[in-house]
Order: structure tokens, then C-alpha cells, then sequence
């Protein structure tokens, strides 16, 4: 390939030890596949994607069951699939993510959780889940570093309502309950050993994760972000709910496994957290929420800047699955035109494999994540142009790289772009 | 989904606590799949079948790898792979089908033989391995409830010659070798413990086998039928063959794994036996054969009859595969007709996900069971509708599944249905 981006590709590539190897970036559209609904068609079907299309007529097109058929896969678990990695060897539990995510560190053998702030009465009954949109960096100050036994706690506040959380100690383990009711009108829950492992360690890490959430209801309740709040006639954020225990264990980072350096631009935390966790440099984009208000064209630039340090780039998109949840057609068929205007058509020309896809379908029919395999696409040289010329979810079934799953696409993309092992002489 | 069928479905979806789940039916044409031969056709491309076509139109298609692709299927294991159970772990051995499909009771560590009346010389010499059509029933019981040593041994005839034997007791194995020649001429042989595992249970096992034939020879062949049988000319059914040991331990039932009812209405006894075994309820139809003059709008009555009570109903036609088997093209494009017309024609417009296929191919060309993958359609609220419009091997390569296996199915089934499980978070 040539380089034409800038010139500091061309310097980049100049010092490049691998001169020979080609460079991606990797489009991933959360929930972009769907069912066919609104007129027979499907969003993306429905969507106005001149450049997509484009780039499904010069590519290679298929269908992808992100883990395996009929399993319905969640975000986390899905990135790290097409990322390359298996999950059912490397899923850390997702509080792992959501602490990289909060630019936290994490050691082997801690545990991390997905927290909220959330509203409850004196019986623990609780009123709102998400409680304290402003001051939570306040209430989470007033957390973090408690220690209970010999176990110090780490809280940090990352948008809004939510938290992330990091117990550090021994003997602590993942499999645990969550405290959060995952409804309102419920009684804060008492964190239990999972049924599949019940052991001191499971007993401890629950002991400690119900101290602290009594402790947090003791700290909250009086503090005085919340006395300003019942002044103003709000209800007070008065306790953190925890739940999603992850367990941190190193794991060999895509430069070792693949041999290439790897960039992430997202703006929802959770994959940010997944691309920290293997080891991806997470380059800050201003304007990315991970929201159907993200900045798009900055994405775009982000992506063309940071392929000159690097070689793989994972650019998500999180509007669609957003769109998809709330069973709203129209807003994701508007994100689905928005993402071809404003970000494929800035790196459409880009001297570098493009590949398009999602990491699960999130049917606006039935507003959930679902099994139905995603559209795929790779451009770049060589590949097998085949007869597809329009991406969606149906055109592509007849494409030439057929059904693959999401374990496989790095492993293809590492051989186009040069960094193959061979099995066998 | 509505609910149109019928007054009962209502009543059964009123009480049904998962209102918001879809229901199933599973139509699998035994051996459907083949290779074109007679101008160049399949028998499936040269069938009259605009009801089946109608379906293909209005669902998504493609092919499926029973087993996985060149592996050739036995009935027994193609239909727990497509029951959703992986064959490489839950193949009990196919006597346990033939007991369950007999009606007969089955106990962890049963072990299970199909079997057969065969008329021998005295020197053991096999002269029809298929005798005794008649007078069976008196000739099995003369033999039902033999002990052994420390086992009792049970034996049901099922349909003509043919039977089912239980072996209660213990230290029993399934890693036995066949006593049926299966071909006429040879003598009878010697059970014995299979190579793959020769221990105390095998050598055990293999002596009661030895005895009870032995013993059966003995019974039989003074028996007052077979004394009648000489008088009429006829040679006696001398002797009873065992083959396909079976070992029952108990599996997770449908309900268990994948959350719903399911039901099977089938003709021949291996279908009800492996329904049997995964703890399907078993539809009596009259008229249901197991053979190409069965009744099919029967067989359409009973399975709208079965969703009233069940979420997953499992039709099973036998008459395609022996067609198949004996070469005969026309008889498999005239069955074929038959089924579209008698029973895909009384269900089409049902109100629950339809689905066709078959459980292998057995080309007419080739008469037996090959690895040629068998087409297959989902017809059903929200699939990808494809561009296929015609059923059969050739034109649902094109469709939206593309490729692929048969213990797939069940849980891309599961989804469509709501009975999914998410992978993470």
C-alpha cells in the first residue's frame, strides 16, 4: 500500500521496523444489526450509506456470530471475542472493564464492580437507582480509601450516576452477588457467594462488600452534598450499589498475542476499559459521549491520527445499540446516515484495511441484544471483491467470507495485514 | 405473535407465565436431502411442493451441517444434535432409543439392545434375519423376564420382528459387540467386549448376552408358534439377535436446558425414543406409521393439537429417508409432494415459528446416509426474509443462514422464541 494520509504517517512508517505490514481500522457499530421491521427493512436497510455501501462493493462481505450462533452476547463479552480474544477464557466479569474504563489501576487478585448512587429510605427500600447526577464526584470522594479488615477500597465517579469500584487485599474473588436490586421499589440486597463457588474467599469478599455499602449508607445519608439536596427538595444519593464483581488477571496485551500496536477511540467507558485491559492505547477524543450526541467527525480524525502510531485501530460507536434499546427505528437509521456521513466518509479513502461491523444486534422490535449474526465487511488489498455492493444484514449473507464468527476476524485481519504465523512448513 | 389457532392456545397463553414467548414447530423430513440425479434434479427440486416454496419465500434459509460437514449422520445422533443435544456427549447408544420408543422403563445404568427374531440352523447358521412377522408378541413374551446371574432381562416386541431388550442389574457396559451377522449366512457371533474398553463390566456384560441368546435358542425353538410355523412350512424364529448396546444415564430435559414444553409426534419408534429421552412428551396419532402410507393431516392435526400444551413440537416423516434407501426417485419426489400438500399445507399459516429440514441427506443415487448438508428454513416473526423462494438443496445456499450446523439450531431457535440467555453484560 502506499502511504498517503500525512506526513507523519510517512515518518512513522519510516522508522517502522515492519515496513512490509499493512495497517486496519476496525468500525464497530454497537447493536448495528437488527430484524427486518418499520416497511419490511431493517435500519440499517433503511439507512441513506453511500460510503458504507461503497466500501461493501470494493470488499470482501459476510455474516459473524460475534460468540457462536443462537448466543446471545453481551458488550463486553462480544468486544473481547472480535478483539481476538476468547471470552470464555479471558472475561474478566465486567466490573474489570469498568474500572479500566475509570482510568483506575488494577493488580492481580483485585476485585472490581460496577457501582451506582441511588436513592433508598430508611428500611433499604430503594427509590431511585440513579440518584445524584451532580456532586458525585463529591460522594464518591467521600468513599474512596475506606478500609475494612484488611482490604482498602477505591472509588471513582465516571459519568453521572455511576461508579466504579476496586477492592485490594487478599483472598478476595469474583463471584459474589450483586447488591443492586436492578429495580426500584426493592430492598437493598445482601451480597452472597455465587452458588457455583462457595468458599472463604467468596464468604469474605461478600462480607466486606456488605460493610461497605452499610458503611457508604452511614457516610452518604449525612454528608453534606445531600443536605443541600433535601434543602432543594431532592431526594438524597445515599448509598452505592454494587454489583458486576470482576476479577483482574493479566493477560498478554494484542502487541504480544499479534504482534501490532493497537489504538481504541470510544467514548463510553466500558470499552475503553476493555481496550486498556488488552493492552490497547486509549487516545481521548473531545466530543465522543459514547452517545447519539458523540462527535463523529472527531472520531474520524482521531481514528487517521492514530494510525500513524499505530496499526490497529478500534474505532466504536455506541448511538446504534443506544437507538436499538429504546426501540427507536428512526433514531437508528438517523445514527446509522450520520456514522456514513460524518465518519466513513473521512476515512473511506484511508490507505489502510477498512473493516465494518457490530459486536451483537440490538433489534429495535424486540429492544434487547439478540443472536442474529452482524454484517461484516473487510476492504483492503486483496481481498476477494465479491458481488455485494449494499451493507445490510440480508445483502451480505451472500458475500464471499460467508458465516464466520468473531473469534476469527483478528486472525484474518492479521494476515492480510502481514503479521500471519504459519501452521506447519 | 396473535394467537389464532385455536380457543384452547388462548386458554394455555392466559395461563402461561412467559406470555411474551413464541413457540415452535420442527418439521424434519428423515433423509430429505439429496443429490440431483433424474435431469439433473433432486427429488426435492422435481416435488410439487408450493406450500414448502411459500415458506422458503417468506423466512430465511440456507444449509446445515448436521453433524459437522463430511461427517455422515446416523438418525439417532442427527436428531439429538438437532434437538439442541451434542451427540459427542449425550449418544447413549442407540438400544436406549429403541427401549424408550418400546415403552419400556429405563434406570441409570439400564443397558439396551435392539434386537430381532432370526431363524438359525443348528449349527447357528443366520437363515433370515428378519423372521417371525407374526407371533412375535407371544414369542417375546416367552423370553421377558429371564434372569441371568444377578440381571433380569426384559424383551418387547415393537413392530414385526423386531425388539427391544433391557438389562437391569449391575456392573453392566454398553462396550459390547453385536451377536446379529447383519447379513444372512453367517453364524451367529460371540459377544465380546469392544477394544475400546475391556473390563470386568464388558466381560460381564458379553457373557449374559451369550447366555440369553443361547437361552433364547433354546426357549424359542420348541416354542408352540414355531412348532406351528413348521407345520405350515414355515422355518421357525428360532433365535433372538442383539445389537446397538446402550447405556441410559439420565440427561437434562428440553424443559431443563432450554426452558421450554416440547412434544414429538413421530411414527417410527427410534423419533419417540430419543423424544422419550430428552424428556419430550410423546403424541399418539393414529395412522402415524413410520412409513410412506402414514397419515399425514393426522399428523398436520396433532401438532396444531400439541401447541395448545407445548411451546417446541417436533413432527417427524419417516417415508423420505427409505426412499432414499431404496433408490427410488420417484417415491421420494412423490412423498415429498405429499408432505407438502397433507401436512406443510394444514400448518403454513400457524401462528408459531416454522421451521423445515431434514436430519441427513440419503441420495437416491447413492442409497444410504451421506454428509451432504440438508437444506433448511425458519419461517417466523422478525428473521432476516431472504431472497431464496424456492426450497431445496441448491437454491438456500444462497439464503440469509448461510452455513451452518445442527446443534446450532436449537438455540438460534431459543432466541427467536425468548428463551435466551445473554453471555456478559
Amino acid at each position: 500500500m502506499n502511504t498517503k494520509i500525512s506526513v507523519d504517517k510517512n515518518k512513522a512508517k519510516d522508522k517502522d521496523k515492519d515496513k512490509d505490514k499493512d495497517k486496519v481500522i476496525l468500525l464497530i457499530c454497537d447493536g448495528l444489526g437488527d430484524r427486518p421491521s418499520l416497511g419490511g427493512k431493517t435500519p440499517l436497510q433503511a439507512a441513506d450509506t453511500p460510503f458504507i455501501d461503497k466500501i461493501s462493493e470494493d470488499g470482501i462481505n459476510g455474516l459473524m456470530d460475534v460468540i457462536s450462533p443462537g448466543i446471545v452476547p453481551g458488550s463486553d463479552t462480544a468486544h473481547l471475542a472480535i478483539l481476538g480474544y476468547d471470552p470464555y477464557k479471558y472475561y474478566p466479569g465486567r466490573g474489570v472493564f469498568e474500572a479500566f474504563g475509570a482510568d483506575m489501576e488494577l493488580h492481580k487478585g483485585d476485585v472490581a464492580f460496577r457501582a451506582n448512587f441511588a436513592t433508598v429510605d430508611d428500611k433499604m427500600r430503594v427509590i431511585d437507582r440513579r440518584a445524584g447526577r451532580k456532586g458525585s464526584k463529591e460522594l464518591a470522594e467521600a468513599l474512596n480509601g475506606l478500609e475494612i479488615e484488611d482490604i482498602k477500597i477505591f472509588l471513582k465517579n465516571t459519568t453521572e450516576h455511576r461508579c466504579a469500584v476496586v477492592m485490594k487485599g487478599k483472598n478476595l474473588s469474583k463471584y459474589v452477588s450483586d447488591v443492586d436490586t436492578h429495580e426500584e421499589g426493592g430492598i437493598v440486597k445482601d451480597c452472597k457467594p455465587l452458588t457455583l463457588k462457595e468458599g472463604a474467599d467468596e464468604r469474605k469478599t461478600a462480607g466486606i462488600v456488605n460493610e461497605f455499602v452499610r458503611m457508604s449508607y452511614g457516610i452518604l445519608n449525612e454528608h453534606p452534598v445531600n443536605e443541600e439536596r433535601r434543602r432543594r427538595g431532592e431526594p438524597p444519593a445515599n448509598i452505592v450499589l454494587l454489583r458486576g464483581a470482576g476479577s483482574y488477571e493479566e493477560v498478554p496485551s494484542m502487541k504480544e498475542r499479534y504482534g501490532f500496536g493497537a489504538a481504541c477511540i470510544a467514548g463510553a467507558s466500558l470499552y475503553k476499559g476493555v481496550a486498556k485491559y488488552l493492552g490497547m492505547d486509549v487516545v481521548p477524543v473531545e466530543g465522543a459521549t459514547g452517545k447519539a450526541d458523540t462527535n463523529l467527525n472527531n472520531k474520524a480524525e482521531a481514528a487517521l491520527h492514530a494510525l500513524d502510531e499505530h496499526d490497529f485501530v478500534f474505532v466504536h460507536v455506541k448511538g446504534t445499540d443506544n437507538s436499538g434499546h429504546e426501540g427507536d427505528f428512526e433514531g437508528k437509521r438517523k445514527m446509522i446516515s450520520r456514522i456514513d456521513k460524518e465518519l466513513v466518509a473521512r476515512i473511506e479513502d484511508v490507505d489502510s484495511y477498512i473493516i465494518i461491523t457490530a459486536d451483537h444486534s440490538t433489534p429495535v422490535s424486540i429492544k434487547r441484544h439478540s443472536s442474529d449474526p452482524v454484517p461484516v465487511v473487510i476492504k483492503g488489498d486483496g481481498v476477494r471483491k465479491d458481488g455485494v455492493n449494499k451493507f445490510d444484514e440480508i445483502s451480505v449473507a451472500s458475500g464471499g467470507l460467508g458465516r464466520i464468527r468473531g473469534i476469527d476476524l483478528v486472525p484474518i485481519l492479521s494476515d492480510f495485514m502481514g503479521y500471519y504465523k504459519m501452521y506447519g512448513t
